[in-house]
């Protein structure tokens, strides 16, 4: 492809003309970027190109090796227990990580999890998790693990010494239309997960008009493609697609959902929220090779939140990351919202859809969410979902309970209830999906699709 | 598509989908662009996607009129007759526009040449003008204007007046892997042929191993969509299909074209030179108004070429942008490499390929062309095709003539020719092009292609 002298557009051209590039010329052409020898622009038609042409699966581990590489490892091999993650690829109310990490320490795994930001119309832990006063997403990696090691769960965001290659890159895919590229999703989240010096790694693949890529053909790629990258680098890796044609439980708004997780800790909570956190625990502690039969895992999740044992771990994660005191004994993890108010059904039916991708982009239009990254959250507004797809409702009844920062910002909460809640005759065709479709997990050989 | 606050990514994502862009969004974004709040890898990107889904009949007119209107555009309105221009796509060889312009200047037209510098494989007009000693390629408008006006033709680059967004998205088009899209090659061409003030525009459309564009269907398809694009303008447009799967005359390399088209304007040179300059000069004469005929256009040209008027009126062009005097009493316009050479057939049989391609990257990797922008030339190198296609030769029959710069070159010239020129044992299948394959021209509707 290029001798001594590599030539960016020529291997820009490559990846343009569907061929693929050696290991050699790709590692040069990354190493050259981060030399700053490749220009932006440059990246940025490469990346597009790769949107259009994908990348083999010896590209993508080249380009993942190469991003885990551009920074630190972290290493928890002196810790009494696995350690595990849980990657979610977004969706609109997914306050799942927030239970997950405490039951899954519960169940005897560490949990050092890395999350992001909001993006486009769904949520981001970190907003959530900063929902809480003083919380703190931001910490020297010492401290970080010092957290894990204690509490056995923690939660923080992207640092500059984890992957920083991705970081650069993800930044360029965030404003050139370059996200939602299967490899390179991948390649970002497993440079970063292999960073974190996992045991095994859990995805929750999400399906739907509220998901990332909305369509099961999509997702079930990038389950697949990650299950394998996993099993290539030495990482077990499992996948669950998860329904995102509606919202995750009830909650939608970053306090909101903070304070649905908490009553999904105090044993409470939304049916689905409590019943996709069990799946989730039970994967990841058969991934990380703590417990292989996912029942006896259920059964102790359940225990965990049933308890209030997961609670109480969840409370002290937050006070040793500077939150608020005492959630385990009634303190409200975040404030609400000044003015709060209810959307009603404007006829009778059935209803057909709640969009999450209507109430995600609504949500910023409210202030609750960011188009730009510099953008301040308001994370008191958001919205109550009081119905799901297939339940029959009467006119007046409320369909939401919208919270806001204004009464001037009432009626437009309203109008986005009304938009995302479609209200029909009969059933729902196609019906909503089950809550998990799917599990894509590693076998000895490569990787297989099992049934649930 | 976006609000009152465009968002640069939402635009290129619908772009990168297939979606139509409106002229409002398309002009926005372009504006942007040249207000610099557009990065430069949102552009790339852009690019790009635009590379993969095309732009449709109304976002080319768009991107025309915003480079177009990104300068100034000249006026020759005060000359005594019309104004025309010949573009081409781009070959190896190609040294037509240096003896067009005088012929057609013989006719009664005026021909105020803008031209490029070799791109890729591919030879420039401005560097071969600059293998005369003096030659200036730069200069102001008002008098390039000037010598227009007296000696009837003129040759310049691109200026900054001119279409300088076009200039900008070039060059980084140049740089990420964004030359070959056939809208972007249009709204390039045309934008600045609009700006230049002409009644007419002849293109010709080079075909095969030697082209930008090699496929037949390609260089089609950009012919048509620059016919339609000028109709739309108020340009008429022709365009010739012509030959590249060999090289364009006998000489490769800048000071030796420029001596075979002074040798052609001496009435001598090889037949395909002459017979294509005459063919497009008759086209010129008929998109510009000044003759419909094209035979009495042809005879006028050839015999302007014979007599010695064409040369007489080159040899005051060149002078008047400051090149040597008297190449119409016998000066040689360019400098001779110090060594020459002579690359014979290392078996016989018949000429299967002479391959442009190979020899224009031949003649960067000796000096007498460019991989980067910056690299100077060496206007004395190049080859001197000695044989055609088809042509039955001996072992041990000179087969080139190579033109180094020092006698360690001559090994690796004689190896460029060998690769180049390829001997067979039957006559080549499929035989080589004709020189001219096809005309696609203006009509009162639309467009159409008529035969020979």
């Amino acid at each position: 492809m290029s001798g001594p002298g590599m030539i960016p557009q020529q291997l820009i051209e490559a990846k343009r003309d569907g061929l693929e590039l050696s290991s050699v010329d790709l590692e040069r052409f990354l190493a050259a970027y981060q030399a700053e020898e490749v220009a932006e622009e440059q990246m940025a038609a490469m990346l597009m190109a790769v949107y259009f042409q994908s990348l083999s699966r010896a590209e993508l581990t080249t380009l993942t090796d190469v991003m885990l590489h551009s920074g630190q490892r972290l290493d928890f091999g002196h810790l009494p227990g696995p350690c595990v993650d849980k990657h979610s690829t977004g969706g609109v109310g997914d306050k799942v990580s927030l239970v997950l990490a405490p039951v899954v320490a519960e169940l005897g795994a560490f949990v050092p999890m890395m999350s992001g930001r909001a993006l486009g119309h769904t949520g981001g832990t970190l907003d959530k998790l900063e929902a809480m006063e003083g919380f703190r997403t931001r910490m020297p990696l010492g401290q970080f693990q010092e957290v894990v090691a204690k509490v056995g769960c923690a939660m923080i965001g992207q640092t500059p010494e984890i992957a920083p290659l991705d970081g650069r890159l993800y930044a360029l895919r965030d404003v050139t239309g370059t996200v939602p590229s299967i490899p390179l999703i991948c390649a970002s989240i497993m440079s970063k997960k292999l960073a974190e010096g996992l045991s095994g790694l859990v995805l929750d693949v999400k399906v739907g008009d509220g998901a990332f890529l909305p369509d099961q053909g999509d997702a079930r790629r990038l389950a697949e493609t990650m299950v394998g990258l996993g099993a290539e680098r030495g990482l077990p890796v499992s996948a669950l697609l998860t329904a995102m044609d509606r919202p995750l439980g009830v909650a939608v708004g970053n306090g909101l959902e903070v304070r649905e997780a908490v009553e999904c800790l105090r044993g409470g909570g939304p049916p689905d929220l409590r019943e996709l956190t069990i799946r989730l625990a039970a994967e990841m502690a058969e991934v990380c090779g703590l417990e292989a039969d996912r029942e006896v895992s259920r059964r102790r999740a359940a225990e965990a939140l049933t308890s209030g044992s997961a609670m109480e771990r969840f409370a002290r994660m937050v006070e040793a990351q500077g939150g608020p005191r005492g959630l385990d004994t009634g303190t409200e993890p975040s404030a609400a919202a000044p003015v709060q108010n209810e959307a009603t059904a404007d006829r009778g039916g059935v209803i057909q859809q709640v969009r999450p991708r209507t109430l995600g982009f609504g949500l910023i239009s409210l202030g609750g969410g960011r188009t730009r990254r510099e953008q301040s959250i308001d994370p008191r507004v958001g919205f109550e979902v009081l119905v799901r797809p297939g339940e029959v409702v009467e006119r007046g009844q409320p369909l939401a309970r919208v919270h806001v920062a204004s009464d001037s910002d009432v009626e437009r909460a309203r109008k986005v209830v009304l938009e995302a809640i479609v209200i029909g005759r009969s059933p729902p065709d196609p019906p909503s999906y089950p809550l998990v479709l799917d599990r894509i997990g590693a076998a000895a050989e490569g990787q297989e699709t099992s049934s649930l």
